[in-house]
C-alpha cells in the first residue's frame, strides 16, 4: 500500500484566490524547485489541511445485516479458516476511504463467520478489539486460556496483547461483529502482531456458561485483592446483555418516576467500562448500548472522532448529516467526524443501538468536542 | 483529497498463499458480491494490516538546510504573506506518502520565512505547534497578546487554540523551523481553526527580550499561585538556548564526574516538559535537545511512533535503516516508527540535534514501546 | 477537649543517654528559657517522635458483640433519637487513646441502633461514613432522598457531604456498626456539619428491594452516561451480601481448580471500590469482606496504618501483635498500625472478615507500606 | 506519650441540653456499663467530634526571631550534635497542643543551628522535610551525597527516606528553619527511620556553589531524559532566592503593566512545586514565597488545614483570627485551620512571607475548602 511519489505538480498549480501568489514564471520556477526538494508550500494546501471545523473523507454509510449475513454464509462454505488467514472477517469498507477495510479513518467493524466445530486459530496483536453479538449462541471466545460464552447481546472485549482463539461448540454457524482500532494502529504505526498456537487444548474447548474473568471480575463494584490495582484496559471479558438489559430498563423507569437518569428524556445510554479505572473499556475504543423509547428521539449531537452503530433491537429512522435512513435488527452505520447525529424510534417498540468510536483517543489527547442541539 | 472508490479488484485477486482458499468461480462470485456490498475480507489484507511490528509506510529522509534556505529566500521574494495562505511556511513531504506535506505520518515540518517588516496575521488552531529557530533572530511570535523573542537555539512552543501571528521587526529575513501536529489532527478529523485580526496593535510588536509568559513562568519549579494550577499544554512561551546548552553542559560535566547524569557514555539529553504537570510539553509532541560528545555515539534504538530532527550545531553520522547520512547545522531528517536509529559524532566537535516526536500519542494510549540495542 | 499547657518541665529533663547533653545549670537554665519560648528541642523527643518504624499508640483489642448489642439494646429503651444526639451510634473506645471514642487513631466504629418506627434525622457532614449490616433488616438509609434497604452482608458507603436519615420500617429494632473517619477529620480539623430535616417525606419511607442508586449504578462494568464522569467516593450505595458472597466463593472455587484467584492459598477477599475510577470507595476509607477456608489461614501482615474487623460468619483465631483471640459472629477487634496479624478460621466452617481501614490515606500520600510474612 | 484510660466518667455525665438523655438512674447504669465495655456514645461527643466547621485545637500564635536566635545559641554552646539527639534544632510548641514540639496539629517547624565546623550526622526517615534559610550562609546539607549549599532566602527541600547530614563550612555559627510533616506521621503512625553513617566523607565535604540536583534538574522546564520520569517528591534540592526574588518582581511588575499575574492586587506569590509532575514540592507539604507590596494587603482567606509563616524580608501586620501582630524578619507564626487570615505590609517597604502548609494533603483526599473574603 506504499507509494512513492514526488508532489502532484497539478495540485500546486491549480489552487488559486485568497492568499494565493499571482501566476508567474518565478513562481513555477519556484514550485518546480519544491518538487525536486520534496517540499510543499502551505499556502496552497491550507484550506485542505487546516479547515474550519472536522470534514471527514469518511461518508455516512448503512450495511444491511441480511446482505451482510447471506455473504458471510456463502464466504463460510467456500472460504477455510486458518493460520494464515486467520479469521473468517469480512469488514466494512467505507465509501470514501479508497477501497481499504476501514468502517472510518480510524475503526474497523467486520462480520466474523464461524462454521460448527470450527476453531479459529489462536494470535495475538496490539490492536484492541471486541466482538458484539447481535443474533446467535454457540460460539466460545478463547482468551489467555478462558473461554467466554458468546451469546446475543453480549458486549465481549478483547484488549490488545492476549491470546485468543475461537471455537464454535454448536451445531449452527454463527456470526457475530467485531470491531478494532485496526485503521488507528495502521495509520500510527504502532502494532505488534504474533501467531499462537493452531489448536487448543480440550480443557479450553470447555463450555462454561461464566468465563473465569467474569466469575473474578463480574460483580458490580467489587474487585478480587489479589489482582493488579490498575489495568490499562478490562480484564472482564463478558459484559451480559442480562445486565445491560436491565441498565438500560431501569434508567428509563427512574426518568417515568421523575428522577435524573437519561442522556435526555426517552434516551436512556450505558457505556461498558473498565472496572480497575473507570474508565473505557479499553484505551482507543468507546463502547455504549443505547435505548430510545418507543416514538422517542435523540438530540442532535455532533461530536470529534468517529462511530459505528449496529441496530440490535427494534427499529427507526437514523439522520446522519444529509442521509436519512430506516434501520431494524442488525442494520450497520457510521457516524463520520463532526456531522450531526439524531435517530427516532418507531412507534412501536424501542430501539437497542449498539455504538463503539474513538472517543478515547481524543480525550486522552485533550481534543474532544462536541456539540449537543441543531 | 477525498475519493470514492470501490474496494480495487486486483488487490482482492492478487494475494494468495498462507491462509487463502484456492481460486475458484465460486469465490470470484463471493469476491464480486463483497465489492457491491462495500466489503473486504481480512484473509486478502491481514498480512498488511497485521503486520508483526511496524512497517512504517514513511521514508527515512533527508533535506538539506542550504538548499531549504535557497528556496524559502525565494518564495520571501515572489510569495506575500496574508490572509488566506496565512504563512510562508514550506513543508517537508516524505518521498513515501503519496506527495502530501507530511514529514512522517502524523508530524508536519516545514521551514518557515520572514521578511524584514513583514507580519504573518493571526490565527488560531487546535492543531499543536513550535519553532525551533536553528539560526538568526529578529522576529516576535505574538500568542495571545504577549510578543516572545526568537533567538538561535530557542525553542517556542504553541499550544493548540491559542491566538498567534509573528513579527518581523529587524532588518533581515528570518528563518525557522515550525512543528506541528497537523498530519495527525488531518487523519484524526479533530482539527478547529479561526481568522483572527489582519493587523497587530502597535502595542503587540514591542519586541522586549523575555516574553510575559517567561516572566510568570520561567523558574525553574516556581509556579504562579494565580494561574490555573493544570493546564493541558505548557503556558511557557519560550525555552532559551542559555538553559538548554547549560543543561547539556552540565550532563556531561557530571558523567565525567562519575554520576548517572546521561543517557548513555557520551550522549546527554533534555526534554521540554509543561510545567503544570512536568508531561511533554504538549499533549502530542515531544520535543528534546541532545547532545552526542566529539567522537561520541548514541545506542541503536527502535521507537513506535516517528521524530523528525534537526542538527542544531557539530556534524556527524546518523544512520535511520538502511541509510546513512553525514549531517551538518540546519539538516533535517525523519526517523519512521520502528526503524534503527543511532548516530555518531564527529571526532572535532559535539553534535547537537533537537528531536521532536509523536510519543506523547502512544504513550496516553498505552501503545508506546522502546528497543534499545542492536 | 483543648487543653492550654506549656511543655512540661518533667519530659525535657527526664531523657538521658544516647545524644542528650550532660545536665548543668547552663542546660537547665536553657530548658528554662524554652518553656518560656514555647519551644521544645528535638534531641529529648527523637525517640518517641521518630521511631525506627511505627509503635502505634493504639492498642490491639476485641470487643464481643453480645455485649455490644445487650448495651445497644438498653440504650434504645432510654436514650431518644433526634436532633442535637442525631443518632444512637455507641462506639468503640480505644483502651489507650485516651478514652476518646477512636477505635484506632483514624477510625470510628460504632453500633448503631434503631427501635421500630423510629427515625434518625437528616443531616449531612464531610466525614466518610459506611454501614455494614452483620445480621437483621428493616432499616432504610435515606440518602439524598433514596431509600436504601440494609441487610445481612450489605455494605452501605456513605461519602461525605450527602444528606442522610435513617428510618426502622420493621416491628422489631435493627442494629448494625458504622465506620467513619471521624478521628481523622477530627485531628486535621477538616470537617464540616449540616442539619437538615426533622422529618423525611412519606415518598421517602418507601421500602424499595433496591434503591435509585442500585438501579442506576448497580451493574458490573457498566456505567450510565447521563452520570458525571469521575467522582471522588462511590455513587453506588449498596453493595449486596449476594454478589459479596458469590465473589468470595467464586475465588475459592477457582483456586480449587489450579487458577490464581486468591490472596494466598484458601485466602479469598474483595474489595468495594468506587465505579467511577475503580478505586477505593471513599478517599479515606477502604473496606473489603474476607474469606479464610476452614482449617485455612492467612500470612501474617503488617501494614502502615489501621483496621477494624468485624467477624461476619464462621469463627476462628485472630492473631493480633501479642494478642490471640477465639471469635466469632459479630465480634469486632482492631489492628493498630504495623502490628503483626494472622488469622486462622476453624475446621468446622469458613471465616468471613469484614474489614476496614485508612489505606487510601497513605496510598494517596506516597507513605504506605507493607511486609508479609513473619 | 501513650496513656491507658477508661473513658472519663465526667465527660460522659457532663453534657446536657439538646438531644441528651434526660438523667436517670437507669441512664447512669447505662453509661456505667459503657465505661466497661470501652465505649463511648455520639449523642454527648458529636458538639465536640462534629462541628459545623473546624475548630482549630491550635492557637494562634507569634514567636520572636531575635528570642528564637539567642536560645539557639546558647545551644550552640552547651548542647553537641551526634548520634542519638541527631540535630540540634529547636521547635515551636504551639501553646494549645499539650506542650508537644508541634507548630501546628500536622506541622512540625523548628529552628535549626550549626557552630563552625560542626557535622549533623547522616539519618533518612520517611516524615518530608525541607529547611528555609532566613539569614546567614556557610552551611551545607548533603543529600545521598551531593552537598547543598545554603543561602539566604533558598528553600531547600528533604522529601522523605533520602540520606541527609550537614556539615558548617564555615566560621560563624548558621541558624535555619526546617519544616517537617512530624507530628501528622506521628498521628498517622506511619514513620520510619534509619540511622546513617557518622560521618561524611571528604568529597562529601565540598562546598560546591550549585549541587549536582540543580546542576540536572534546576532549568525552567527542562527535564534530564536519563532520570525517572514522575517521582512523588521534587529531586530539586534548592530552590534558590534569585529566581524566587525574579518571579515575585515580575509579578507585581505585570501587574503594573496591567496584566493578570498576581492573586489580588499587591500580592504575588510562587509556590514551590515539584517539576515532575507539577504538583507541590512533597506529598504532604506545600511551600510558598508571598510578597506584599509595601502599602498592600491581602485578601482575608479562610482554608481547611494549617500554615507556618515565616517573615522573610519587610515588616507589616499581621490579622488571624481575633490575633494582631506586627512583625519583622524572622518573625514566626501559625494560622489554624480554617481561621480567617490576613496580612498588611507596612507602607515603607514590601513584605516578602514564606508559607508553608499541609494543604496536599487535603487536596489529596478531596478534603480542602478555601473561602475568600470576610
Amino acid at each position: 500500500m506504499t507509494e512513492n511519489l514526488t508532489p502532484s505538480p497539478v495540485r500546486l498549480k491549480a489552487v488559486a484566490g485568497l492568499g494565493q501568489p499571482e501566476p508567474s514564471p518565478e513562481l513555477e520556477q519556484l514550485y518546480r524547485g519544491f518538487e525536486r526538494e520534496l517540499l510543499v508550500p502551505l499556502w496552497t494546501e491550507i484550506g485542505d489541511l487546516m479547515p474550519a471545523s472536522p470534514k471527514s473523507k469518511a461518508t455516512a454509510h448503512l450495511w444491511r445485516w441480511n446482505r451482510l449475513k447471506e455473504l458471510a454464509a456463502q464466504a463460510g462454505r467456500i472460504v477455510p479458516v486458518g493460520r494464515g488467514g486467520e479469521r473468517r472477517a469480512i469488514a466494512l469498507a467505507n465509501p470514501s476511504l479508497g477501497g481499504k477495510p476501514y468502517a472510518t479513518p480510524t475503526l474497523w467493524a467486520a462480520i466474523q463467520y464461524l462454521m460448527p466445530g470450527e476453531d479459529a486459530p489462536e494470535h495475538r496483536h496490539t490492536q484492541h478489539a471486541f466482538r458484539f453479538v447481535v443474533e446467535g449462541e454457540g460460539v466460545w471466545t478463547v482468551v489467555n486460556g478462558d473461554p467466554v460464552r458468546m451469546s446475543r447481546g453480549d458486549f465481549l472485549p478483547q484488549a490488545g496483547w492476549n491470546w485468543h482463539a475461537h471455537h464454535n461448540a454448536a451445531s449452527e454457524p454463527m456470526a457475530w461483529i467485531d470491531g478494532l482500532d485496526i485503521p488507528f494502529s495502521y495509520y500510527t504505526e504502532s502494532q505488534f502482531f504474533e501467531v499462537g498456537r493452531e489448536r487448543l487444548a480440550p480443557a479450553e474447548k470447555n463450555t462454561p456458561v461464566r468465563s473465569r474473568s467474569e466469575r473474578l471480575w463480574g460483580y458490580p463494584g467489587l474487585r478480587p485483592v489479589s489482582q493488579a490495582s490498575v489495568q490499562p484496559a478490562t480484564p472482564l471479558l463478558a459484559y451480559r446483555w442480562v445486565d445491560t438489559d436491565r441498565a438500560l430498563t431501569e434508567q428509563l423507569a427512574l426518568e417515568d418516576e421523575g428522577h435524573a437518569a437519561t442522556l435526555s428524556p426517552g434516551h436512556a445510554a450505558v457505556r461498558f467500562t473498565n472496572p480497575t479505572n473507570g474508565a473505557d473499556v479499553m484505551p482507543t475504543i468507546r463502547a455504549e448500548m443505547h435505548r430510545i423509547r418507543a416514538g422517542g428521539q435523540t438530540l442532535t449531537k455532533r461530536e470529534v472522532g468517529s462511530s459505528v452503530f449496529q441496530v440490535f433491537d427494534g427499529w427507526g429512522t437514523v439522520v446522519v448529516g444529509e442521509r436519512t435512513w430506516n434501520v431494524e435488527r442488525g442494520d450497520l452505520f457510521v457516524v463520520p467526524s463532526w456531522v450531526p447525529f439524531a435517530v427516532k424510534a418507531s412507534a412501536s417498540a424501542n430501539l437497542d443501538l449498539f455504538r463503539f468510536g474513538d472517543s478515547p483517543i481524543y480525550e486522552a489527547l485533550h481534543a474532544h468536542r462536541v456539540m449537543i442541539g441543531d
